[in-house]
């Protein structure tokens, strides 16, 4: 296939490397172009050979006769190592030594593993080496002394990128138990990782090399290594079943899996490994074609992967990249920010569908009036006057701007698309004062979070121009829904914005990739809603107190606060990062928007107006099997400024009672709050 | 009793209060001296009175017949307060009204529970009020809910101390159940004093106003809230009991809480409630002389309290205070220091029993060559010829030291007090090149953590000088003790030091006060142990990487590397927020030293020289009732520091097997290492 053919296609990028175990292998220019020519993209070996680990065993010996308790491992020598620098290194991972055990309960082993850690990563550092494979810890119940050693090696070697190889789950026992075992540890490897990269702090430098074993662990356990850095998959040849014709392909649960992992960014290499099948096994499965088949296998998955779907391609390169909520009252959009949020499939046509229900409940023959309050570039006039059309209604249509810049946008459409047909105000929509009411206000104020772009105090501003009999608002109601997760990479992110003081006080804008849920069933919860029209009552209330529009006095938007408190049930273990934000809104009637998870796909699917919302936890905390994560949310206000607060406290029951856990601190954006 | 005698008996300072809870009473300067002069040093006095709560109550009862759920509450008018600014206010403490319920489930209740509570709030403070009382939450399932409220009090009153107003424990039901009952919570009440300060990010400005009934509870929870800021005890009348002649006086047991909580610095108010006794009380208890009959008993107390301890009285203004370890290697100490440290009743007895104990077990008449490395000022040279002299023994007497100035006082002392009887030297022991060899060599290195000041690299240094055959070290070997211990007091202040980002990477000297263990059985663990001297074939295997003294090659110190991983029983629940340290030494025999709180009576009571080692977590871990805590440390060296690293897991046990619930990040020392 040609190149062009390929891009067509969208064939994802993978890079699959082969694995050479051997020690005795050097890794040279030679075997580096053989196995790029071979159709791998890299290549990893063992840093040092078997001449080095003799002379580690001997050294240790004869400790051992002295009863010396530590002993000084000297350099390297060339007849020791496998690899020199070179252009090729780019292509070339490294392997530590398979036999070092970092965390061994005899002092003498484990300080020779450092050393014998040390040499090798600094002396791979030297060849140009930027990543190097090391082997988890085995003695699980030392895994703090393992990782210590790992937290010394990440200072030692600043711009190297160190993986952690872990099987992807702990089969304690006979391969063939079932999955029910007792002995079954579904998390037992990922919590040696959790206390590794806790204990180093979650560094960057910090990564995963996972074992892809022939038999798959629980899909909850596959869901969870997702969100944590996988760097590489390692596969070895015994992974494979053969087909009927022979050749080795992947079960279909592999295949799933190796689509959900090849998905993150970066993209995890493969590396396949030969291991040598168990004679009795070799005979059983006889699988063909030893030397390629398995690379051929994969670049043939590679070239056959399912297409992305709309949300991944519009947010390719967003992913678990964080930014900062709009501030859309006090910042002006920019011409560009209009048009990426106008490119929506999905959700003008909502809007446009909602507006024919409004018009369709009004009678034919009487002039309604439908006003755009924030009409931006008139994305929405154009579709009011499509509702218009289709319902055969007749309306007045109004757009409301404040921004200077779009306003004269609008007028220019207005000229040349719209016929005229469009009375244009330039004004702050809570200081609109028109000398008619409005029927139908339509407005696009929602946020991630529903209320977080002041949509609520936009709206009690402009509700007195609403005609108080039979007039409606496009949406007529949101909710913001909330769901306690794990996100790691995030947090990690987050972690290294030392400078901000603020980093953990503030909501991002995010679309998730590398997070998992903690609860199962009810995952999502409603936090609170908001209704428009306000009853008049309330907005008289506001009023009274100076609110309810510009310059609000003291209490006059106490009826925008909200609270919440919510408790999720948390049926495996896992860390609390923060809390994913979402929002539902009822257009009008049955059109919906969603950006639940769980209801998007019905709602508005294919939406991709809105990433999801995070709410960060300065320190996470670790939920036990069979816990309860309780989370309280604040909406606040004062006159000036809106801002969310939340906490979450950690409990397990026993009985009718419930203990605590521990919880976190309160987390405030008020300095970072929306202004008025 | 005249001024000059009551200083004699060192009466200690407690201010006691009146509490006039009754909020029509007016708190004018003329209350205030008339209590002045009955005896009291403070009074206390509701900020707002009932005209106040009648017009919160009338606007409730409005907004709920309107079905209103939020409504602004008006300034505060003067009819409404009970207070006015005045130079008396000093003497006053203000208590916000406990009708109002910050955590109420019905948000318009708990809307207007936060407006009262701001506008009390800042009257307080426009008085000159710097405390006041806050009553806690009485609907514990909401805790954040009322945390969240207090956060947002703590960020508008910078200026004022807020004291949560709690009881020192929940009884729930009959208060004549027995203190087994499944209904008696211990730690309930304290469970929601830590939700509070945790969400409030351990807030300089939040104290506890710790309630004492007339039944106390289980000692644990009287020495657990010892260890958080309890600013002031408030007692009723109803707390005491009568004595056979009807007067009213404290059980034994509040005698001994009050004489323990009285010696927290800051030291707490007691503040005098007259409550109501129920009628049938009434009669039983009859307690006579009514109204001042509780003060005049606390005055007696107050003036019997048992004596300070030596080390209490040594100690007095270091409580809790956190200091530098010492760099002795690195550093010239002044006289200043030296004085101190030789003003201690114990240790140097101590080391001259341990000298005397040496010098016997060698044969009278011949010489014997005693050594002072690290002389210092002479204390234990003046010790070692002390001991010879008890003895009986001959000794040729050598001091050693690197500090010019000290060797200037001790060439001096040699001339005046000495008669010229020492061989004095001026140089690092480690480079000294004697002509003869040492038979007992005495020096005095121990940190708080025992190595933590280099004793081992420095007597490893001057190894070469003592007499292989038969030459003895005092001392001859130490061991570093700890114990994982809640200190959220010290946690505070060290969470404060945000501009230094290794405030969380330092050991830190400190008199511990106000701690409490979390282990009960075996709290206190032993580290790791330093014997000297060191045999010969480590030090030659030293001695062959370049090491055993002033500049060590590669791994020249390994030998003093030292790692211990102990797992702590917790059998109540609690936070972990560091590791105190302690050491005990052999000096020589059976003459030791100890630092350890279980073991300083029996072996070296009184000592003062050493205060214990702090190691600080940056995220405090809650420990659950019945949990084991894990504590990982390494003593690490290259070869120009030395350092400590730490790290703490938390686990549940369940039958065999045992559960993460969580583990802290690695805590390193290296940037703050002791340099050799």
């Amino acid at each position: 296939m040609d190149v062009e053919a390929r891009e067509q296609q969208h064939v994802p990028m993978w890079l699959v490397g082969h694995s050479i175990s051997d020690p005795e292998v050097q890794v040279d220019g030679g075997l580096v172009d053989d196995e790029l020519n071979a159709g791998y993209d890299m290549i990893s070996g063992c840093i040092t050979n078997s001449s080095f680990h003799k002379r580690v065993e001997d050294a240790i010996a004869q400790a051992r006769s002295e009863q010396r308790t530590h002993i000084h491992i000297e350099p390297l020598i060339a007849d020791e190592v496998n690899m020199h620098p070179g252009h090729y290194m780019i292509s070339v991972i490294g392997f530590a030594s398979s036999w070092i055990e970092l965390e061994s309960a005899d002092p003498l082993i484990a300080h020779v593993s450092k050393q014998v850690l040390d040499l090798e990563l600094a002396y791979a550092a030297f060849c140009g080496l930027n990543q190097v494979v090391i082997p988890g810890p085995r003695n699980r119940e030392q895994t703090a002394e393992y990782a210590q050693a790992i937290s010394a090696a990440l200072s030692h070697s600043t711009y190297m990128q160190l993986l952690i190889q872990l099987p992807i789950h702990d089969w304690i026992g006979d391969e063939s138990a079932p999955a029910e075992s007792p002995l079954y540890e579904p998390y037992s490897a990922w919590d040696a990782w959790n206390t590794i990269r806790t204990v180093c702090k979650y560094s960057g430098q910090l990564a995963v090399a996972l074992q892809i074993p022939q038999r798959l662990p629980n899909p909850m356990v596959v869901r969870r290594w997702f969100c944590e850095p996988i760097r590489m998959l390692l596969i070895s040849n015994a992974t494979f079943c053969p087909n009927n014709k022979g050749f080795p392909v992947f079960s279909k649960a592999h295949q799933n899996m190796l689509t959900k992992y090849m998905r993150l960014r970066p993209v995890p290499y493969v590396l396949l490994e030969q291991t040598e099948f168990p004679p009795l096994l070799r005979a059983a499965i006889k699988i063909k074609h030893e030397d390629d088949a398995y690379l051929i296998y994969l670049r043939h998955l590679q070239k056959n992967q399912p297409p992305q779907s709309t949300v991944e391609r519009f947010g390719s390169g967003y992913q678990d990249y964080l930014q900062s909520p709009l501030q859309p009252l006090a910042d002006n959009l920019e011409s560009i920010t209009y048009e990426v949020f106008e490119k929506d499939p999905v959700k003008y046509q909502q809007y446009q569908n909602a507006i024919e229900l409004a018009l369709r409940d009004r009678p034919v023959g009487k002039e309604i009036v439908v006003a755009v309050v924030g009409a931006g570039r008139g994305p929405l006039v154009t579709r009011a006057l499509k509702a218009a059309e289709l319902s055969g209604r007749t309306i007045k249509m109004v757009a409301v701007e404040k921004n200077p810049n779009a306003y004269v946008h609008l007028l220019q459409k207005n000229r040349d698309v719209w016929n005229g047909r469009v009375t244009i105000i330039k004004t702050d929509m809570r200081a609109w004062k028109p000398t008619f009411m409005v029927d139908i206000m339509i407005s696009e104020l929602l946020g991630s979070f529903a209320d977080n772009e002041l949509s609520p105090e936009c709206l009690d501003g402009v509700q007195r121009v609403l005609n108080p009999e039979g007039g409606v608002m496009i949406p007529q109601s949101y909710t913001a829904h909330f769901s306690p997760i794990m996100a790691p990479k995030i947090y990690a992110d987050i972690a290294t914005r030392r400078s901000d003081p603020d980093a953990f006080e503030t909501p991002y804008v995010v679309l998730f990739q590398a997070i998992d849920t903690l609860s199962e069933e009810d995952y999502i919860h409603n936090a609170w809603e908001f209704a428009h029209p306000v009853p008049a009552g309330v907005l008289g209330e506001a009023a009274s107190m100076g609110g309810g529009f510009v310059g609000l006095g003291d209490g006059g938007n106490d009826h925008n606060l909200r609270s919440c408190k919510v408790t999720f049930k948390v049926p495996r273990r896992g860390v609390v990062h923060g809390l994913a934000g979402y929002f539902e809104s009822v257009l009008y009637g049955k059109v919906e928007l969603s950006t639940r998870p769980d209801t998007i796909d019905q709602k508005s699917c294919d939406m991709i107006s809105w990433f999801p919302i995070f709410f960060p936890l300065k320190t996470p905390i670790y939920l036990p099997d069979h816990s309860e994560v309780e989370v309280s949310m604040w909406r606040r206000c004062s006159e000036r400024k809106v801002w969310y607060e939340w906490t979450v406290e950690a409990y397990v029951r026993s009985g009718n009672k419930r203990f605590p856990l521990g919880g976190s601190e309160l987390h405030s954006s008020k300095k970072n709050g929306c202004l008025m």
